[in-house]
C-alpha cells in the first residue's frame, strides 16, 4: 500500500479544483454528472438516490441539484437538512464524499436572489426535462384507470410550482483516488464574517 | 409521462430477478457491481460511500459486501444497523434503492455458518485485494515519517482479523427504469416462521 503523501504534497488547492479536474477528465461519460445523495429518512433510516449535478452556485463551492418539491427527499431535508453526496467517477477511479447542509429553494422562498437562481436553473434545463414537473405526483401509486394527461408548457414561461433547487453547502469532503491509492479529507472550520477556511489531511485509503 | 402499469403488468417475479437481469445486461461494465451504501454517521448525519457487490447470500436475496472492520461504517452500523444501497446501472438506466438491516460478520462471530461464509468470501476475493486488509488503519492520518511496510500473505491462509462481511437483508426496494419511465416499490411484510412475503406497487416515477 502506497503512502501517497509525497505525490499529494503538490495539492495546494482546495477540493473543488480536484472535482473540476475529475469532471473534465470524465466529461465524455454522460453519467459522470450523476451522484448519489444520502439523507435521513422519516423513519430514521438512511435514504439514498441518484440525482444530477447541475453545477456550482456562482463564485462558491455550493452544489446545485434540480428536483421536484413533491419527492420524499424534500420532506426528509426539511426535517433533517444534512446530506452526503457520494460521487464516483468510473473512468478516473476517483470518489468524492461531500457532506453538508442543504438549502431547499422553492417558489415560496422570500429571498429574491434565491428565486432568481431558481429561475436561472429552470431555463438552463431542457424543455423536455421541465415537463417532468407537470407529471403526476412522484412516488404515489398509479391508479389503473388513470387517464394519460397531455400537458403543454410554454418554453418562455418561468418555473412551475413543483420545481425547486437543492443547494448543498459542503463542510466536509473525503477524496479517494483508487488509481494512486491516495485519500485526503478536507474540513471547513466555522468562522465568523469570513469565507469558509478549509484544512486538509492525508489519510490512509 | 408514461403511466407504465401495462408494461409492468408482466412483472410477477420479485425484485431480485430484475436485479439479476440488470447485472446481466450491464456485465460488460466493471463498475456495474459498484453501489453506494448510505448509513447514519456517528454525528447523526448521513454517510455515503461506494462499495462492491459480492453476490447474494446462498438461496436468499441478502446482499454481501466485503469490508474492513477498521472502517467508519462498521462503527456506524453497530450503532444504527440500517442502510440503503443506491445502485444505478449506467447502461440500462435502471436504479435500485435497497433498504434493510445490515449484519456485520467479523472473526468474533459465534455462528459457525456465518464464519464459514466469511471464509468463503475471503477465498473468493483475489489475493491482491486481500492485501488491503494488512495495510494501515483506513481513515487514520498518514504520518510523514511512516516507513513503507512490506507484507507477506500466504494465499492459502484464512481471513485476517480486519476482514469482515456486511450482509444486507432487504425489506424495501424501489426500482426505477428511466428508459421505460417506470417505477415499482417492493415491500416485505414481516411474518412469523415463514419466508419474507413481498408485495409490489407501481408508482409514479
Amino acid at each position: 500500500m502506497q503512502r501517497g503523501n509525497e505525490a499529494m504534497g503538490t495539492l495546494t488547492g482546495p477540493w473543488k479544483q480536484l472535482l473540476v479536474n475529475a469532471l473534465e477528465s470524465n466529461v465524455h461519460l454522460k453519467h459522470s454528472s450523476f451522484v448519489q445523495l444520502a439523507t435521513i429518512g422519516s423513519n430514521g433510516r438512511p435514504s439514498n438516490r441518484t440525482v444530477v449535478f447541475r453545477g456550482f452556485e456562482e463564485n462558491s463551492d455550493k452544489i446545485v441539484i434540480n428536483t421536484d418539491t413533491r419527492t420524499r427527499k424534500i420532506y426528509e431535508l426539511k426535517h433533517h437538512p444534512f446530506a452526503e453526496i457520494c460521487w464516483y467517477f468510473t473512468d478516473s477511479w476517483e470518489q468524492f464524499r461531500i457532506n453538508g447542509r442543504v438549502d431547499v429553494i422553492d417558489g415560496s422562498n422570500t429571498d429574491p436572489v434565491k428565486l432568481q437562481q431558481r429561475e436561472k436553473s429552470w431555463f438552463a434545463s431542457s424543455v423536455k426535462s421541465r415537463y417532468q414537473y407537470l407529471g403526476p405526483n412522484p412516488g404515489l401509486p398509479v391508479p389503473s384507470d388513470q387517464p394519460q394527461k397531455e400537458f403543454f408548457l410554454d418554453p418562455s414561461a418561468g418555473p412551475v410550482g413543483a420545481f425547486c433547487l437543492l443547494v448543498l453547502d459542503p463542510d466536509q469532503v473525503d477524496y479517494l483516488n483508487l488509481k494512486r491509492n491516495q485519500r485526503v479529507t478536507f474540513t471547513s472550520r466555522p468562522s465568523v464574517d469570513v469565507e469558509k477556511c478549509w484544512t486538509s489531511e492525508i489519510i490512509n485509503p
